[in-house]
């Protein structure tokens, strides 16, 4: 099935991209490797899932986040694609930082909302590699952030 | 030396590679890149090392969880290889994240255990560059999760 | 413009790149791809910027950290050209830990420092993706510490 089809089956549809929070680009492409930039769980232009979690952000909320993060690593791979997501041949990585108390340890159960997105939408092809690491504060207090490699045809 | 007997030499006996801690894969292959997914102090199934520097962890211990986060990416790497470790042409990169509180700052004293192991194991195939951070948590509490990426022949 | 011309018009002097604070190396080259080792914000062998944003550290010098160890990261990389930067194709990526407190959320602006730099020295060249996170602790208590990806031809 194409990736296209397979994310209308889903339900999900791929936003406009977000802008960069500051002065990078959202991607790179090298040599057929697509860099792109940490996402955050940014819905309509605001940052959806806010929050530390042990704190003030729960764990079914912060799932919901990283899924949200994987919507918009699509969405920035898309337009690396110009449009056509049968260019990717593989996602090679994701690197999951979530915003954790010391206390809570269950980085890899979050970091599954955007693993298990990702294998959903790219069947094969979405197997990566990953860190999943709680950190003490992320950009614009998101719940959440992401960043990603995948190789291109 | 081929470096089956230098582990021998060493005394190091590779484990079994661990089971990713959720919904990814261990390792990517792509372009002869080796990317490993973050590995932590698993020795037999269990988290041997855990806790946050500077609380309730020590910086000896932890330096003994980067060594063996370090042996689960050499597992690892000989899975991708195969079985041959002589495959591998060069350790690119550590990614070092360290459990710490914020009075805790000795990463690169804690980096080091997973850093001279990969070196004395490859020579001068091990030298990498690395980066060395302290992180609110952990998954599972482990002390130090290590991700890296390999250059393979 | 040369990029070593753009760098005296910006008025920067780059250093004698620093020495790892630990057992690894500054820099690897793979394939004409060029990973640099997480730089700290050294000035004359010593951190000029330590401690934590939000605690005892404020946002206006921990930009400045962020753009020294970006002139750290090029004289990395002038290291690894070999002292000619126009080898330099592009920077891809840069890693951006803000040593934070939980409630500090501009890791963006901090990264800025760097990210700006780069960009006013490479011009085109310079346009990378990037992540930037809070983390409990840097090594040596840096504020900032920032390691890189680059294209070289």
């Amino acid at each position: 099935m194409r990736i296209d089809e397979k994310l209308k089956q889903l339900n999900i549809t791929l936003p406009t991209p977000a802008a960069p929070a500051a002065n990078y680009v959202p991607f790179v492409i090298h040599q057929n490797v697509l860099y792109i930039s940490g996402q955050l769980p940014i819905e309509n232009g605001k940052v959806k899932y806010t929050g530390i979690v042990g704190k003030d952000q729960n764990q079914e909320e912060a799932i919901k986040a990283a899924e949200l993060c994987a919507i918009n690593i699509l969405a920035q791979a898309k337009a690396a694609c110009e449009g056509d997501l049968e260019k990717i041949s593989r996602c090679i990585k994701l690197g999951v930082f979530v915003a954790s108390t010391s206390e809570f340890t269950n980085q890899p159960i979050i970091g599954n909302g955007a693993s298990n997105l990702i294998a959903s939408v790219l069947g094969e092809k979405g197997k990566h590699a990953r860190f999943a690491v709680g950190v003490s504060a992320l950009p614009l207090n998101a719940t959440v952030e992401i960043d990603a490699i995948f190789a291109l045809e």
